[in-house]
């Protein structure tokens, strides 16, 4: 249910807002995983592209890290490889530890900054907004990779608009 | 170039800039259907989807008709079949005719509206703002499954983050 203090007739979206948005969509790409067989997920390609746990560590690599930098000022570089041991719940784990690192460094971040320029990962020029708008759509886009992937080995994704 | 009046710092989003984001990524989805040979576009299908062009014909009933509705309130439902004689240059006429009805009836949407309920294509319920993010995350989505396809054909998908 959305608090009075969630809306704001002045905001066309509110951080509050835009958070449950990322988190929302976050969620749906956790069943996305959830939802590969774990060889699959290592080893499933179409087409000559990476195997969803690849698409999934650049993931990791951009959403939990970028929200850290804009709300520290501290850049790191991209890092896309973690250490998983061909185990799915490696990085179910560190997705979930990204899930409370966004929210808590989301906290940190100041409504005004939304509209200043940064230079994300010290590579990507744009806005905050931007950045997190970046941030979503990479991940809406890879999802929707791992989706036919799954379709073409037989399995049903999570539907696409429950969050 | 952005301009002053295209920047506030009370503002996470101005609707001058949802404006862009949603058009920069409406074009993306037009070179994506531009890289499709013919055939293909209304034939190739994997694991049991749906061929691209209809999924573009989803997308041609959601975006322009959303807007509109939204920027009226004249409710309209949802249609998602366009005459297209297997021709992929009448589709893009459609796209190209949908944004410019995008951008006629975004200027007719006041910034307090962005906040406000509406049952979208008598159907879903949301924020006008949520709405829109539907609409944007679910051309994501599906154009990240025309990506798919285009590899599998072995071809290069336009670059993402060029819009």
């Amino acid at each position: 249910m959305e608090t009075t203090q969630n809306k704001s007739p002045q905001q066309v979206i509110t951080p509050a807002q835009l958070l449950e948005h990322l988190q929302g969509h976050r969620g749906l790409t956790r069943r996305t995983i959830e939802a590969f067989p774990e060889e699959a997920f290592f080893k499933h390609t179409i087409g000559g592209m990476r195997p969803f746990s690849e698409m999934v560590m650049e993931l990791l690599g951009i959403a939990g890290p970028g929200i850290k930098e804009i709300a520290t000022g501290k850049m790191a570089p991209l890092n896309e490889h973690f250490e998983h041991g061909n185990q799915k719940a490696k990085l179910l784990q560190l997705w979930d530890e990204a899930t409370d690192d966004i929210n808590t460094y989301w906290a940190q971040i100041a409504p005004e900054q939304f509209q200043q320029n940064i230079k994300i990962f010290g590579q990507y020029d744009g806005t905050v907004m931007s950045s997190i708008s970046y941030f979503i759509d990479n991940e809406i886009h890879h999802r929707g990779q791992g989706y036919v992937y799954l379709r073409s080995l037989g399995i049903e994704p999570p539907a696409f608009y429950e969050r």
